[in-house]
């Protein structure tokens, strides 16, 4: 029986606020590059403070990957927590008119959190450098997970930001049990090197005893398994799950498969802003898969929304990714 | 003695919410093309849901303008009603970031209304479609005029939307008592066609009694006047105002003063988003006036800026308008 979803996932729900920023600013204020650090509410405010004028856009890595799944025209559901106030509207709608469902429960007008917002300061080289208020996302836990609808998934997809909070873990605990009781397989990005490294031992667990499919990107995947050596760790994973499916910057993604490798490409574009490169190579790469395509043509789909994200500030895509993937022969 | 402003903007204070359509959106929705519309909040709530994905940028028009001179260096401030909420709260940091002074007090937490937004619908071919909900903005009165301040201005500039608010209409006035009592100089925007028409006795009078440089375009010039004779409108205005600059689309922009008549040339640009062409062009031709240029280079200035800011999405600048500049050889 055809499931109603392709995939749901569940993340980090929060509005990106955009600014571009000089690499000078950065050193000057301590922000590491390229990498995502949790900020609290003062450290957001003070921050905000500093930057200049910005713009505001629906974010979060998973949230992104629907987002992406959404445009492509796949049946697809979010799980992440906002609260009841603009920036929760914004996120809400976003998702919503892209095409995916979105029902996680509100948090209340009366939470002593916001909605969670990323202070994304996007250096002249398109690099991104990401602050993180969590806010309410913080909070997401067993009760914001829907059974039904994840037994209802053909895959769940599952952020790794979010072992950032215990709560979360139980509720992705929870989620797979009741995708995989259903017949549903369960996949996961490892998000981000130094959110690896906080939780390494937990994703490892999870690697070994539940993902199906593993995303990630080269740091990571070193950090993972603590390795200097590329290769010897795609191996590693590939030998514990079924199917990996790591980026590689300007080298493009690597896909792992019982025994076998294929290779990628990136394409080619003047990167404006990284932000969410790796978020919709899953979701095109999720897309793909259960459209039964192969998986060399969902690595190399993956590759080619990524280049359309990293073209324009934001996150979300918006050219048409399958105007896109004709372009390249791949549809 | 020089005094602390170059300009004190007053006008419609919001953040914009941009999203692409196709024209047939606006037509199935009842949407005039290129204009700005008035919608209650209930219409405005249904009109975002049916938008697509959008961008969340700080707007309001004359927020625009007193943005592209305080881009350009220009000593600025601006005056207009948000809440304390987190529409406002982006509002005033969009602004201050940019370098100018804003003060106006926030409606409170309990107000009935929210921040004033504007759904910006984005035709294929670049032109916009506003729909606005004024929320607190409404609200601005005579007691949010600092007079020190209007009376420390070189030049104040009125936003002729504001028009549509009997107790702005007020606050317009105290504004204008405060600046020309302390020798500065008045300027406004007629914003808008079908504005002039709700209002045209009041900008007529207004026009006549206290203004010094008028800012319009042609389809408000027209109005304006109730004529179709665009030369015969600009000579009529020019008989009232020591200075007329008037914007025409593609054919750029007339200077008109003292019985002289300067024409400058639109930028050949690709148009993504109309949004903001005539804020950007005041606030560049204000900037250069105050910084002691002619009134040729002032409109040539203008039509730099226009063609920045309809170069990208947002109606706030984003390239160094000073470089641009000098690039056409008007520094």
């Amino acid at each position: 029986m055809t499931k109603k979803y392709q995939v749901v996932g569940i993340g980090n729900a929060m509005v990106d606020v955009l600014a571009p920023c000089e690499d000078s600013f950065l050193a000057e204020n301590g922000i590491d590059k390229g990498i995502m650090q949790l900020t609290d509410k003062a450290r957001g405010v003070e921050l905000y403070g500093l930057i200049g004028p910005a713009k505001e856009i629906s974010g979060g890595s998973a949230a992104n990957t629907i987002a992406g799944i959404a445009h492509l025209g796949g049946k697809t559901a979010y799980v992440g927590k906002v609260k009841d106030d603009q920036l929760g509207e914004i996120f809400a709608h976003d998702l919503r008119a892209q095409g995916a469902d979105y029902e996680t429960p509100l948090a209340p007008k009366d939470h002593e959190a916001e909605t969670g917002r990323c202070i994304v300061l996007v250096s002249p080289d398109g690099e991104r450098s990401m602050n993180t208020y969590l806010g309410v996302t913080e909070f997401l836990g067993p009760d914001d997970i829907d059974e039904a609808q994840c037994a209802d998934a053909d895959w769940i997809y599952l952020e790794g930001y979010r072992f950032d909070g215990p709560t979360s873990v139980a509720a992705f605990d929870k989620a797979i049990a009741a995708c995989k009781g259903a017949g549903g397989r369960v996949s996961v990005t490892l998000s981000d090197p130094f959110c690896v490294d906080r939780h390494r031992d937990a994703f490892r667990a999870l690697i070994k005893d539940h993902i199906d499919l593993l995303f990630c990107n080269r740091a990571e995947m070193l950090s993972m398994y603590e390795t200097d050596d590329f290769d010897a760790a795609l191996a590693q994973a590939a030998s514990e799950v079924e199917i990996v499916a790591c980026t590689d910057g300007a080298d493009g993604a690597h896909v792992l498969s019982g025994g076998q490798r294929w290779h990628a490409p990136a394409m080619p574009v003047q990167i404006v802003d990284a932000t969410g490169a790796g978020d919709l190579f899953a979701g095109a790469f999720l897309w793909a898969l259960t459209n039964g395509h192969d998986l060399e043509t969902c690595g190399k789909m993956g590759c080619v929304a990524a280049s359309e994200v990293i073209s324009h500030i934001g996150a979300r895509p918006e050219a048409d990714l399958h105007a896109l993937f004709k372009k390249q022969g791949l549809l």
